[in-house]
């Protein structure tokens, strides 16, 4: 038994406020995320950034790769990212592309389940084609009107908990309800990154993690 | 009648080669599309640095959006894109999102359809939304066995010419085919920038597309 990984990402923070909070969250979170919108803004120096700021924590590389997946995942790779993620809609021969660059290089894959239609069909085959994590995530532009608990149940029926994950608008009052379904990493934005005192958020969702995990 | 425009694809190429290839080009593409793997490598400074470099010419930023449209819209226009790619497979939110940013800004969206099993009915859903251009895209990871010219015909069925587009492999030899569906944009990225003379290659594409456009 050990407590669930938190992942926190950053998306809309710049670099300065991503390298602080590299060191902010050291010991409490254990995967730091450079979001999309911060690669975009930053590029993927962002990860090597942030890797180098504190070399303990897993950074992932939030690329959502949909093509190129070889090169795409080695670009983020060689930026020093321990995960990358691809989509679960991109083509299979993507995500394999991803995965055989991510065991050349010791690192892992997230397959991220945006706007798959059939999560649980979706997901044993993102499985079977060797991904490191599968995980539901309920998008930013439709936060308001979909409830994640319904596809983190299908998932938690056919992927181990090792390789769950789960991700969009999680925050303080959701997470007795998500950690019922053990998964292995639960992703957490802005109910941290918004936060006055961002380690103190951290720790307080982490020791939920801690209490009520498996 | 006017001819087809051509849009060149920089994926693989440093900043340096794009800022320079947008000379190169100048008068012959109507559109410099900095790549995926760019904008990762990057970041969207690229976008401004090409769009400086040459002003007349079109800088389309493929960022694939997948999530926060209106988010990751503004992040390309403010660095001067005139065209943002969001992909097909997003939520219409998403896409709805990236379209009212464009119209804020008077820009463009154009949405992908790589990896849409139904082109069809797709391609007319991502119309309404109010997208400008619909491209039919062969991913690079199934382009060995992928025939792209199926996927144009279902689009030239439903979608007007003045907002089809095909990416994907594109080569002088496939070009007498994929212009018979009128296309407004043809997106090609090796077929020109892995050439020795870049700018003879393009200007032999231009002027097929010129002799045979509609």
């Amino acid at each position: 038994m050990h407590p669930v990984q938190l992942q926190v990402a950053l998306d809309l923070v710049l670099l300065d406020e991503a390298v602080r909070l590299a060191e902010e969250l050291d010991g409490v979170a254990e995967i730091l995320e450079i979001g999309t919108p911060l690669i975009f803004r930053q590029g993927i120096s962002a990860v090597t950034a942030v890797k180098q700021a504190n070399p303990q924590m897993q950074v992932l590389a939030d690329l959502k790769i949909m093509d190129g997946g070889a090169l795409e995942a080695t670009i983020a790779f060689e930026a020093g990212a321990d995960i990358v993620t691809v989509l679960g809609v991109a083509h299979n021969s993507t995500i394999a592309g991803a995965v055989r660059e991510a065991r050349k290089h010791g690192r892992k894959v997230m397959a991220d389940l945006i706007a798959v239609a059939d999560i649980a069909g979706r997901a044993k085959e993102v499985e079977q084609l060797g991904v490191d994590y599968v995980c539901v995530h309920t998008a930013f532009d439709i936060q308001e009107s979909h409830n994640p608990l319904a596809e983190l149940t299908i998932l938690s029926a056919v992927v181990p908990k090792e390789k769950r994950a789960v991700a969009g608008g999680v925050k303080l009052s959701t997470l007795n309800e998500i950690i019922q379904y053990c998964p292995e990493i639960v992703v957490v934005g802005g109910a941290i990154t918004n936060q006055p005192d961002r380690r103190a958020a951290a720790l307080e969702i982490k020791r939920r993690l801690i209490a009520d995990g498996r």
